[in-house]
């Protein structure tokens, strides 16, 4: 079994409304030195499946199809 | 300015519907050798100040107080 962690990033100029919602309710709390922040999602993945870079051809087929958009979204892929 | 990457994810044993979900929709699509799919989330962070120790302390309160839910996630940083 392979396990396998996949980052999803919204590409830069993209707006991002949840984590300038996050930005602003940190700053309510009082973290006064919060610059940007920016909200991502991540899948923890396991896979079945011993050849790495069959699993890793897989998982990107993953990404574009279902879990990024690729449009607006950038992914990155670590296998453990 | 310090970068810092914030992951929350679900504790072990916390049902993940969302992640289910995703991976029964993997499976739909032909991915057959999906095993498990859990979802967390990734918050991109940028701050002032230089002193690492401080600003760690300051992430980890944040984390705390608005990030994450310690009942049912744990999170990690990592500082760039």
């Amino acid at each position: 079994m392979i396990k396998a962690r996949i980052t999803v990033t919204l590409k830069n100029g993209v707006l991002d409304p949840q984590g300038k919602a996050i930005e602003h309710a940190l700053g309510a709390l009082g973290f006064d030195g919060v610059d940007s922040v920016r909200q991502g999602k991540v899948f923890d993945v396991e896979l079945q499946g011993g050849d790495k870079s069959k699993v890793e051809a897989e998982i990107k087929a993953m990404c574009d199809k279902l879990l990024a958009n690729t449009v607006i979204e950038n992914y990155a892929v670590e296998i453990a």
